[in-house]
């Protein structure tokens, strides 16, 4: 861990650094977590297991009470100055419910290329995210899109807020095995940033995808 | 617990039925992960804290092991000849990454209306859910209103998959209180529906949708 502090455009970089100690355990929890939902998707288990293993959980829930949070509100003004710790960039990124590997329901995305030019990740969707059989939920894929299209617009050194987001499925995604996300910003027209992204499983595209966001007004 | 069985357009039905033994004890397994997850999004707790818990949530992963899956497309084969038990029904409708109280991702939708004119749901979304600060993550909404849109399909009494997903956001949804989402039938060309949805917050509508859905094609 350093002092460097951070700013807007500094996030996906910050995010990439070391981890913080506190964020290992905070990501050992996520991961047990999405083990857990994935191996207990319609598991053939006695009536005593499964009643034992809800009596843990609930224990434990207990146990961990209802702690006071970190105050994001303020780790983003900080941000916004250039003075945003470690800390407070993984309190902002790592929670995130699509793609944050803090977040206990999120589905753990691996980036593999982000430049201006555009963004790529991976995913193994298990079966607590799939929708048809053999297939993953078109919803999850909405999901999913809206993070790496949003990302895209980060890694172009943009920032803005989702406008519309229009998906596009030409053919089902297998779940159960690696997919592959991409965005890229496509064109600018005033404060309307366009993004268009894809999913692929091995070479074929099974969904396409275009969102509009708009860049903040400033000086208003 | 009875010995009726269910075809394709008693789904909704049946699933609103007596819940099996075995689901009282998957919901409250998915009920405590959802408690775990919102409690600890940016929880201000100690190291040792953090650690014993993610070693709590390991060991039982490891107890569970990875148990055998109760076979859903089985399942599906009966539904499509009439003959799914009300067990049938909970695996293929219960564990739904939107919506599924046995699913530990899943936000917990509950369905107030749910007629051939139109459904609503309402769902309280937690910090596990966020996007920005005080607000409901945008692809998380999409994620919703895909279920939403689709549910509108079944209680039409139609089936169909996903063709397109229009979202439109038109203003912030907030986080941590109940919100409503809605979705209709509108129209139908030929084999496409067209299913449009909202979601509310109070009276303020903060995001339209529309899906184009494709009815499949029976006798080719």
């Amino acid at each position: 861990m350093t002092d460097k502090t951070f700013g807007p455009f500094e996030l996906l970089a910050a995010h990439k650094g070391d981890v913080p100690a506190d964020f290992v355990a905070r990501r050992r929890i996520a991961a047990a977590m999405q083990q857990l939902s994935e191996r207990l998707i319609r598991a053939e288990a006695s009536q005593a297991d499964l009643e034992h293993w809800a009596g843990t959980l609930e224990q434990l829930a207990e146990t961990v009470g209802t702690p006071e949070r970190r105050d994001t509100r303020a780790a983003n003004r900080r941000m916004f100055s250039g003075a945003a710790t470690a800390g407070d960039i993984f309190d902002m990124m790592d929670f995130d419910p699509a793609g944050g590997l803090s977040n206990p329901i999120s589905p753990p995305l691996t980036w593999i290329k982000e430049t201006p030019e555009g963004v790529e990740a991976e995913v193994y969707l298990g079966m607590h995210y799939q929708g048809p059989p053999g297939r993953v939920h078109g919803g999850v894929i909405a999901l999913l899109l809206d993070a790496v299209l949003s990302r895209a617009m980060h890694a172009a050194l943009k920032i803005g807020v989702t406008g519309t987001l229009n998906v596009r499925y030409l053919n089902s995604t297998p779940i159960e095995t690696t997919v592959r996300f991409t965005a890229r910003l496509r064109e600018m027209d005033g404060r309307k940033m366009f993004i268009e992204g894809g999913v692929f499983a091995g070479e074929e595209q099974t969904v396409q995808a275009e969102g509009i966001f708009f860049q903040p007004r400033f000086g208003r």
